[in-house]
């Protein structure tokens, strides 16, 4: 049988090394990128444009656009929003177009575009994404959106949690090193998240800005069945 | 107190963002190419000179040296010797020269010259390399040669074991996710090494070309002191 093939990319520097064209790509930044982003859409967002640079943010700004951007966790001051998911309430984000742009996310989902799809993946739509994966009986790729290109510990694990689940379905296979290495972290934090988590460096850089009350959030699971997807030049749900 | 810092790298196409000019880098590649460098200096060669092409190493064996040059685990045909630790037998190598090329070890030798020191790690020497770092007390910073960029399992294994390792002299800290996770990893594993390392990728590699028969070997710990080190534009005993 041609079984299909499950592979975590652990930085956008790495991705060249894994592309396929293939492959539905999920583009994960538990803290605090596509947690935001699923947030959003939860909350009505119309759309979700990403931008790479904070200088194509600042244009549409100008051009009347709402914008969220941030850099090392920070709102840049000619923005409406940060990257905190608190921040996309349904009251502001309801029917609206929102251009977005962060440290690490929104360059990850640019590079993801090879792929045959792109979604958005966090906790928050975690089952819902593995089953829509399975239907679809394509190659799955998780890119990690990492910190600068370093590997992130909190966006490993959830590639372990989507990993597992998809593999439920025998017809899907991995010889992927860095899926396996997730999928055993997995294992050994899903007992107590919370208190795995405590060490991971983006809670020690959340923490040190007071930005990090949206932890436990960004760790819940199943709360949607909503999945954001790339279309073209903007995000909308699938 | 100012502690020092232990970091690891899973792909030399991450060494950028983790580059440390005040560290002391290890440059791993546990199958096989630093477990077989390691066995080299065990067994008495003179000096290795790793290149990182197989026009260099072929201009070398021209010239009369020595060479050892493999791609994907092949030995090349005009090479004296391929990438098993096998090959560097006491009566071939002791007091000869040797030109290296691999397909991803010896590229990453060459990325770590950066560092205040390069030193090559396997579990043959695991011990000896920790007790030197914790005597210099400067930055750890594991270099995992991986596959062709990609992460490799085995390689990151080692790294959680002299993380951990250097990690008992409390002198030393980590905040490095990459680092925790192949420590927690190295726990996982540990007690039953030769089953877990079943599933990676390389072994699955090194099996199809009837090359597996060294695993067993280069996760042997502890068989030497011997360190090899990086002067300039060649490998000897530290």
């Amino acid at each position: 049988m041609d079984q299909k093939k499950i592979e975590v990319c652990y930085s956008p520097a790495l991705f060249p090394y894994y592309e396929n064209r293939e492959a539905i790509v999920v583009v994960t930044d538990i803290l605090r990128a596509s947690s935001a982003i699923v947030t959003a859409f939860m909350n009505g967002v119309d759309r979700i444009i990403p931008v790479e640079t904070l200088e194509e943010a600042k244009a549409y700004k100008d051009r009347g656009f709402m914008v969220a951007a941030e850099r090392d966790g920070m709102v840049r001051d000619f923005a409406d929003f940060g990257n905190s998911p608190y921040n996309f309430t349904a009251e502001r984000v309801r029917g609206e177009q929102i251009v977005y742009s962060t440290t690490n996310g929104t360059n990850a989902i640019k590079l993801a575009s090879s792929g045959s799809q792109v979604l958005i993946g966090a906790y928050l739509n975690l089952k819902a994404l593995a089953q829509h994966i399975r239907k679809e009986q394509k190659d799955l790729l998780v890119l990690c959106a990492g910190w600068r290109n370093r590997y992130s510990l909190e966006d490993a694990l959830f590639a372990g949690a989507l990993a597992g689940m998809v593999l439920e379905d025998s017809r899907y296979n991995t010889v992927c090193d860095a899926t396996l290495a997730a999928m055993d972290l997995y294992d050994t934090a899903k007992g107590d998240m919370m208190g795995y988590i405590e060490k991971v460096a983006q809670r020690h850089r959340l923490k040190k800005n007071k930005l990090d009350d949206v932890i436990g959030y960004c760790h819940e699971t199943d709360l949607t069945g909503i999945i954001p997807v790339l279309r073209g030049d903007h995000l909308a749900i699938l």
